[in-house]
């Protein structure tokens, strides 16, 4: 960050309108850039590890959040304190899996899709906010978690809500030294 | 917009990191599809357009202003209650002409570059920002007033301050039965 040392405190709160649209400037510029879906998909995802990389230091100062304990604390963060500070939304979260590494986000209302109608026909297997999911990702591999993000349900798609799953790749006793 | 007419009040207000990381990666996808600079410029200034022309609907609702009856007051809205709402950020004003209708947005600090260290060599002629000239440009639009808008100085260019010059291009006095 190129923020000067001595600089005042700042109001980092926006209307997330201009985010909103701004966003699907960047989607519709890779659905211009790239033929398949998969690739604007895949694309999106990079460039969401690349942000969440370089949020997590930022969510992390300005969250004050304690080290979570477990993957469901994290889960928790996610959905609670980062969903709300980024996006203004707070997902709920369930736990998917019996080996308690599986979660689910769901979102009734996604916020990034609030100016789009519809995906288009040729569009059936964008997943239009898959930046999301990488920068999950991103931010999870440096605070040393391993995760795979992927959209399980897309209101877009017509599924009722919007569900984002992840999946821990290592379990907390593997890693409680490291942590 | 696809806003469904009874869902409750929400947040709108989002910590700005994700957008400005957000913008970054749209900047450098622009760079990587497009090799000159003015080809960037133009793309940005083009996107920008495009989401001033739907975001005016939201300013409007959200800020509940009075009908601006200058340009004079025009400029101080855009400065004091849009870059407020949108950016965190309020930038100082000047009318730079005697006609009253030229005037200079002036951020000694832009929220948008807060990841961006400088601008590569071989990209001196970017205009980084370039996005926000064409969202003022079309909101304005919305509201009948035609503009020029664009940056006058850049402090990723190594200005003391960043500038945004927007013109008005017709006098109220020719506009006053439409507005």
């Amino acid at each position: 960050m190129s923020r000067s040392p001595g600089r005042k405190q700042e109001n980092h709160k926006i209307s997330r309108e201009l985010f909103v649209l701004t966003y699907g400037a960047l989607v519709a510029q890779l659905c211009k850039d790239y033929e398949k879906d998969e690739d604007v998909n895949a694309c999106l995802d990079r460039m969401g590890y690349s942000i969440g990389i370089r949020l997590i230091d930022d969510f992390l100062a300005r969250s004050a959040v304690k080290k979570c304990r477990s993957y469901s604390e994290t889960a928790d963060m996610i959905a609670q304190v980062a969903f709300k500070m980024y996006l203004g939304v707070t997902p709920s979260v369930s736990c998917t899996s019996a080996t308690g590494n599986e979660f689910s986000l769901i979102l009734d209302k996604n916020p990034l899709v609030d100016f789009v109608e519809e995906l288009p026909a040729e569009r059936a297997s964008l997943c239009y906010c898959n930046l999301l999911c990488g920068v999950i990702r991103g931010a999870l591999e440096m605070v040393h978690l391993a995760a795979e993000v992927t959209f399980l349900q897309d209101r877009l798609k017509g599924d009722a809500v919007t569900e984002i799953g992840i999946t821990f790749l290592r379990k907390p006793e593997d890693r409680k030294h490291r942590r």
